[in-house]
């Protein structure tokens, strides 16, 4: 195992000779900034190693709330927040914004794409989430895009708002129809949240605001190949919430497939809609960390780890969160954030404890607190053990554990203030559509 | 004139009868929501007119704020409101999202870029305010981008944080200085604040959150021309700011002109300074409405009106703010919010009299009531008449007269919270860098 000085391990070295000394900090590099990456880096507080956290943004993104910068609800820094602000206090971690190319495992060596730049490590861990999977159909990203970043989110934010802006100048009744037609495909938690954010958002926001068209005229589709939305809720609750969306107007396609998506319209089923806004929900693959480690993968690119989280063979690598594939009694763990922050904080121990010289024989395990989920304004889901309910309280149950995770207690008052004012006054607070970018990135 | 009913007249119309009826309503098209558009639209109000806003922008920003935007210290949203948003309720005015390409004086019709509607006037009111003005150097906008949209101020706000994050990953100690000098070219009050606000987010905001480089010696140089900052302020006022920026750190170059503008650096006088960050705050020209006009203009672009803020021989339209030239008392009117204020209130005034049939024989005359000012943290400008004070009192009565002059409640309350926590904490709220687009616009 390599061996590095504090600061030459951080700083990314390209120097020939290695000392070691017998005062060297063993560096621990983690790719990714999300949830699992933040919370490994976290739990190596106070443990005698370097660490250097690399993501290709300068932020940490709040994943489950993007639903409500989609739509207007909130704004991007509202839940993000920068990653060298986060451990602006913790001085054993070290924040590089690069983008990783590939890792070196012989040489013990990350790639970054910024000036052929690359960063040795002792210990790896590789916590590169996921990113939308469109089944083989690649070509249907450009009509309908995904929600797993910020710039999705605020992709969908303008792709609604401007559909409206169009429509109101649009004399064609077919073609205005089309505009305030959304189709959004795969009924999971993402599909349910964000139909029902966006039903609150034509109903209710836009009331008044437009003097041609009817906001609260607009369709709303939800399709789900399986016979209901939430498969992974109990049938009760997943009953209630689609009680709940058709009340909302929603209008739901449960059992049907979508076949085809183009510029003018969307196949499901045997039927066509038309419609110029299509938006994916459906799933999501593993990043192309499986690639970058030749190791054994799963058919959505999940890294398949060992009992303690490391890739086969390679005992100072350990890939977390959505890109690992985890079974626990027969099954796999989803990819959602408690998953990633608990197998985050075991890497971490692991690594904590190899360095102090200690054995830690015990693997992994996850232990389930319950889901959670919103659907529109002021109707919740609660799925906790025993606790299984839907309504307002749910909602109240929801709102206080995300205000409660929601990194930096600035934006957490100030996300609970916009919260209520959305609450009592039915309006979205971000309905600012930006251009795209003229001028050329810095960088 | 031509006269139309009322739906006709919003709807972009293309049907060759036009039938005048003695119940049609005159209609009022405005170009641009800044200031002095709305102020005009707003004035309309219980007015037998039908009025049509058009901006390219869904929204209306508080451009004095910009700054804040372009140091991280608020979210586009907080100094931004969606025009239709603004007349939910006064239902005779009607907003369309669109890029006006022309003007028809003769058919008395706005030419719209998308799918080459056509939108009729009785009235018009051109209020396209002002771009950068690179003075016959275009080629420098590409090194030096200016501060003029929300998009401007993302552009600069990515370069700023990309330019910290490039120097934490460089080792090449000339290369990493250049990262960390800015240039600001030109010291009015956009330049003067911006130095301030990126000192206070240098000094303060970064302060511990770098492993490798110290945010604090990062060089500011504010380049001015003429012999002192803030040239229409008094000189007493103007040499306390030039103290106080100095104190937070910023190099001053007064009396000196930037010649040229490259990737590698700028050109100050005689001096060459290597710096990957140039920003342009040395002057506006207008928007080309004088050309579709055919109308008289000064060398800036804007149109030469007459004193009753119309275009010499089109009786029926109005030129105001940063688009109009106005003088007064010898003087020419500067390019501020007060003066747009006041110009689209008078134009609106002069519709309405002329609708109900009466004279309104007063030229148009601005009433000033002074000028206010930041320079970085609790350090504020007071020029208003007997008033003239510069610290901390005056920058809590900038900090209120511009909260008054926010639009929206909401906002307002959220942009004094993240003010007062800014103040209190010396952080900065939106540190967020987003990519650059990379899925097309729907439209």
């Amino acid at each position: 195992m390599q061996v590095k000085t504090t600061t030459q391990a951080i700083r990314p070295d390209t120097s020939e000779e290695k000392p070691v000394s017998p005062t060297t900090t063993p560096h621990v590099v983690i790719i990714g900034a999300g949830f699992g990456g933040l919370e490994a880096a976290k739990s190596l507080d106070k443990h005698p190693v370097q660490v250097t956290i690399i993501d290709r943004h300068n932020h940490h993104v709040f994943q489950p709330m993007l639903y409500q910068v989609a739509t207007a609800g909130l704004s991007p820094a509202d839940i993000a927040a920068p990653v060298r602000h986060i451990f602006k206090k913790q001085k054993n971690v070290a924040v590089l914004m690069a983008e990783v190319t590939g890792i070196d495992v012989q040489e013990q060596r990350v790639h970054l794409r910024e000036d052929d730049q690359t960063v040795p490590y002792d210990y790896l861990i590789v916590a590169t989430g996921a990113t939308n999977n469109y089944f083989e159909h690649e070509e249907w990203q450009h009509f309908a895009p995904g929600l797993k970043s910020l710039n999705d989110a605020l992709d969908i934010r303008s792709r609604v708002l401007l559909a409206f802006e169009a429509a109101e100048r649009e004399s064609d009744a077919e073609k205005r129809q089309a505009l305030l037609t959304f189709v959004l495909v795969g009924g999971g938690p993402t599909g349910v949240e964000l139909a029902g954010a966006l039903a609150d958002l034509v109903r209710n926001a836009f009331a008044g605001d437009f003097r041609h068209i009817q906001p609260q005229s607009a369709r709303i589709i939800l399709v789900q190949g399986p016979a209901r939305v939430l498969p992974h809720f109990p049938a009760a609750i997943a009953r209630k919430v689609q009680r709940h969306l058709a009340q909302m107007g929603v209008e739901l396609r449960t059992g049907v497939h979508v076949t085809a998506i183009d510029e003018g319209g969307v196949q499901i089923g045997k039927d066509r809609v038309e419609t110029r806004n299509v938006i994916w929900t459906a799933g999501v693959k593993a990043s192309p960390a499986g690639q970058w480690l030749n190791a054994p993968v799963d058919h959505d690119g999940r890294v398949k780890v060992q009992r303690d989280l490391t890739v086969p063979g390679h005992d100072t690598i350990f890939v977390i969160g959505d890109t690992a594939l985890v079974t626990q009694k027969g099954k796999h763990l989803p990819g959602v954030a408690p998953v990633a922050i608990q197998e985050g904080r075991y890497a971490a121990s692991v690594i904590a404890d190899r360095v102090a010289g200690k054995a830690h024989p015990r693997p992994f395990r996850y232990f389930d607190k319950g889901t959670l989920a919103t659907v529109g304004r002021a109707f919740g889901v609660v799925n906790m053990g025993p606790l299984r309910f839907t309504g307002t309280l749910a909602w109240f149950t929801w709102l206080f554990v995300h205000l409660l995770f929601l990194i930096g207690l600035p934006k957490r008052l100030q996300v609970f203030l916009q919260y209520a004012w959305t609450y009592l006054s039915f309006q979205k607070g971000d309905r600012i559509v930006l251009p795209e970018g003229t001028s050329p990135p810095v960088l």
